[in-house]
């Protein structure tokens, strides 16, 4: 992993960010020529970040947003003022009547807990993103972000997954400088992101902010050797959910 | 990918067998102590299989099958064949009311394909099977075998995915003679295996039979010269399901 300094760098980013629009369309050059680009549009600033960088790449006739709301999302506006924004085609599948037919259909002795209710959610929208996408002859765009990826902030095979991922390598400040070099309207870009389910945060669920984390994840540098502890144990424990599950070989002597 | 003769030699595989029984005991030793092992159970050959080397590894108690019809299944009395052979635990939840939410909330504006809508089961069910797993303190299993894998015969982050895969290196032929070897009812190994929802068979979607197939693998050989161009297209054009979806790495010069 690279280490740059902390402190954006513009003119560094603006760089980045440019090889990442080019690396956009040899992506579809060799895996879709002509295909669209599909992507949930949550409303906070990673949906719209790579959203942005795809109509860079792609001109915005062939980039579709999904809006997925699980009933009623509070924030449903940020998603609109998104795609308003951007211009581009999008959905709105409500997974709501899907999300409630697994609880309804789950085992009665068996509880299920918060987590794996939270974790449900973006499972089915990434069921539903691929169901959009086959139906317009797209390609998924995964939306994570270098600092969530760290410390596994994401749901694997939910929110964690796609066809190709632009953003991955870049923390939520590479990624909040680059909406804002965009042109991205700033509520969007500074809106705190959460799950959505549980009230809370992912600062709070985490139990620190993405400053400290930016910072150690490009110097290494960090004040608090608590936090410190806390960033290596959850980088180790879930460096899993960026691999291949492993899989058994056998040795034919 | 190393090579081996077509005609099974009983001996090697009962060692490759064993290997694998070893690797899951290892595996759970590594990332998951005492958790339990957690696989949808269709009623076919591959599920059946890996339960099976998952009883071996693991004992009886600490596997748990999720049977997962969507509306009425109409061989699901094989899954519970099977479930009360190796005498495991098993859950039944239905699909088909979260099935049915995704497809009546899907715009209307947009049609869906019969590929399509072969595709999100399998989706729905790893969001099913996590939501078991995660409420049993479970870890899931794969049980794609390499001959579906080399032709891309899978969904992404629908079947093709899990915590880790046992047979993913066996072949068809392997897979079924190790179901023999440990005594699975020849009803079960010997079922043609379907998506359950097309009403062909694998052999009739692929256009060649799993033999060919294997030994083609195993060996490198092949008669019919169109079969052989129609796999390794298929085998080239489906790499990507088995690989982490690219990203961008950005240079900071």
């Amino acid at each position: 992993m690279e280490r740059v300094e902390n402190t954006l760098d513009r003119e560094k980013l603006t760089r980045a960010m440019n090889g990442c629009i080019e690396w956009i369309r040899e992506f579809f050059e060799e895996n879709g020529k002509g295909c669209n680009a599909v992507l949930g549009i949550s409303g906070g600033k990673d949906s719209s970040v790579v959203a942005a960088l795809l109509v860079e790449a792609l001109g915005r006739e062939r980039v579709i947003g999904v809006l997925m709301p699980n009933g009623e999302q509070a924030d449903i506006d940020m998603a609109k003022l998104l795609v308003n924004h951007l211009g581009i085609k999008y959905y709105v599948v409500n997974i709501k009547e899907a999300y409630d037919g697994i609880i309804h259909a789950f085992p009665e002795d068996l509880e299920m807990s918060k987590q794996t209710k939270i974790n449900l959610a973006p499972r089915l929208r990434m069921s539903t993103v691929y169901a959009v996408s086959q139906s317009v002859n797209g390609r998924v765009a995964n939306t994570c972000n270098l600092s969530e990826d760290w410390v596994g902030y994401s749901t694997r095979y939910g929110d964690s997954v796609g066809d190709f991922s632009p953003c991955s390598h870049f923390t939520v400040q590479e990624v909040k400088e680059i909406g804002r070099i965009l042109g991205l309207p700033e509520v969007l870009i500074e809106k705190a992101p959460s799950d959505g389910l549980c009230g809370k945060t992912d600062e709070d669920n985490l139990g620190f902010t993405y400053a400290v984390l930016d910072k150690y994840i490009r110097t290494g540098e960090i004040d608090d050797e608590e936090t410190k502890k806390l960033i290596d144990h959850k980088h180790k424990v879930n460096l899993f959910k960026l691999e291949v599950m492993p899989s058994y070989e056998p040795k034919w002597d």
